[in-house]
């Protein structure tokens, strides 16, 4: 019997779960990336996480356009409020992040000014254009390795030895995602993946699945290393 | 000088108005219809009450597809937030919808299970369409004759002297749409379609957005006529 | 063992075959509509034929479009030359009923100008919202009922012991859809829907699948009966 | 007056023209980027061509789905031909892709699987997207510059003293962009933006257009870049 993985979201045998296994060394590179090890440490140069959140604010801009998207796939009404009130939220996530900014001083005009790089655009139009070209099911296996892995992210980096919490300088980034209500959205983002691969056939697509989750897996090692280039 | 229209919203000047104006009878023909007549006067017969509340649900479901979908055009952040906001405001509206329902017997379950009429499929995937075609302004054109629409079917039957509330089967519908939360919606869309005429270039495309203008008016009209046909 | 059905497309078993069955009623109200059979035995008013081909017409644009949104599905390099060719094939079909139009004193702009019915609207533009919500198997899906219904519509007529093609005033229409080329276009639609079935987890998307094949066959009823009605 | 420039499509005072000269280094350092004039005086190092024409073959798969975006878009039955037509050719021009990699001795099946590059996948599937969030005339200002570009690209290569054809290893590819027919597309595409400038708005949408026109350019001059950086 294969031990449980404290790590890893979802249930055992459900999608989310053999996504994220089959991605294997592309989903590792990704949520234990030398950028997260160095948030983890305290190491990371604060111009590294710099360039990092303010690329990331511009990818929750259109990261939400395509939570957007998601309503208007209108699977059901349940999953149309739950994703509307997910658009709210990651509006609201960009706040955090231009509070960030203005401790370095940088106002939210500045900050919209700064370019979006190939990284931050290849990553959120590949997304949308996932929604357009697939279904629900398509849409979501895009979205999820963000939102799930930053939860799995939290996990690694609470796991880790390394890691001096009250002493590291991105302490607040941190605990935002492993606190208990993103660590819950993570769960519960895995677990409609489970539930979308029961209703929508995820056995048999699952090799087109799996090479999209893996791109978004690829995508997001890109978009930390952007920062350590940065730096 | 054109004296002031106290039904009209929207600027004098301004594009709504003139979108308004320029459909003439397609517009009158929707806001003072025959049912809308017969629900200032009370005379409606429930039946086609009922029958219009059921497809309004179904419609308003696709209407808050067709708002998210302007959350996915993306043209500010205000304007994302507005929209997603929206989409929830509508997605609650339905409860209102469920309610009357079940003061006459009928489930969410019975209710959902009603099949859309051509009518309701018509209207629905038309904006759905423009929106798919075309840019935020050709969308939030498409949009705007429903949600001003019936702000100012309100204010016709609040001008109406046949119209005698206090003993109106209908009251409780009357005054969602007259009061004053709603009001202001309908006065903040038309003022939002005056606004993107000037960024997106409504004078030079004003014959187009015309013919979309109109023709959703024209679709609300065979909306309504659905109910009085269904009676 | 079930007889081979002769006038159905598709192979045994095959996932357009078990969506067509499912419709029963639904599928067989629309390829044996009052509106066909009056086609089969000449004795359909012209006036009920001109209203059709009119609104047939100005369908086919947006048939046209929702088949461009295919090849934007992008799900292979073969997929998306046949859909792009196809595409082409459709809007030259629209120049055969230009061909029609023009023998009853109708020019182009005239025809282009009567504006689209109910009917119209309402299956063009939820073939279309079919395709931004879902994958290509579900735009395939409401794709297919009137490329493949066409020719099994060909096929009853053929079959008619009422149809007397030699003095059959709408022959011309009548021997398009029989043609060879366009029996082998319908035969290869069906046969995509089965490979797409298999590719795309058909078996477990099926209750959704038949439901929007069943809606496809009722829409494409009410677009007979406008003929029907309009005479 | 402003002499007449021999490089430039599109009419004096249309709104190409302006967007062009708008962007000004972004569009230069597109049009006569180190990789163009590498290929104009035939320095170029073959492992720089090959890893730009393997990303161009993905791109242009891409590239065809977007076209097919602008035929949904339905502007008119005239514009759908041509772009559907122009979906067609490019999926032809992929075949002279695979030729040159026949020669190298790489199978299409060998290309197909190599990955998108950050570059290729930043520039697709940002022009997809600004189609999706955008109206007609977004699409063929996100799509002008690849076409517009390359006929301006060779139009430089033509013009440029260090260009010997008669020798250059990459003739073939030259002269494909620098044929008359290329050159047709190129002039056709410009005058395009020149006409939807005038229906759709353009004056009044420039300060956009214009950041997306130089936003191209610049994904154009990345996409050169990566060939440059893999040798």
């Amino acid at each position: 019997m294969q031990a449980a993985d404290p790590l890893a979201f979802g249930a055992e045998g459900g999608l989310f779960r053999r996504l994220r296994d089959t991605a294997g060394a592309d989903w590792t590179g990704y949520t234990w990336h030398p950028f997260v090890q160095r948030l983890s440490d305290g190491t990371l140069p604060l111009k590294a996480f710099q360039h990092y959140l303010i690329q990331d604010y511009l990818f929750l801009i259109h990261f939400a356009r395509a939570k957007a998207l998601a309503v208007v796939k209108g699977e059901s009404l349940e999953a149309m409020r739950a994703k509307a009130a997910g658009v709210l939220a990651i509006l609201d996530e960009t706040k955090l992040h231009l509070r960030f900014c203005a401790e370095w001083g940088l106002s939210e005009a500045e900050v919209t000014r700064v370019p979006e790089t190939a990284e931050t655009v290849s990553y959120t139009r590949w997304v949308m254009d996932r929604g357009l070209a697939g279904d629900i099911l398509d849409l979501e296996i895009a979205l999820a390795p963000c939102t799930v892995g930053y939860g799995e992210v939290a996990r690694r980096i609470m796991a880790d030895p390394a890691c001096d919490l009250a002493n590291n300088p991105y302490r607040s980034w941190i605990e935002a995602y492993a606190a208990e209500d993103y660590q819950a959205l993570a769960q519960s983002a895995a677990a409609r993946i489970d539930f979308l691969g029961v209703t929508h056939g995820g056995d048999a697509r699952f090799n087109r699945l799996a090479a999209d989750f893996a791109e978004a897996a690829r995508l997001e090692q890109r978009f930390w290393q952007q920062g350590l280039v940065a730096a």
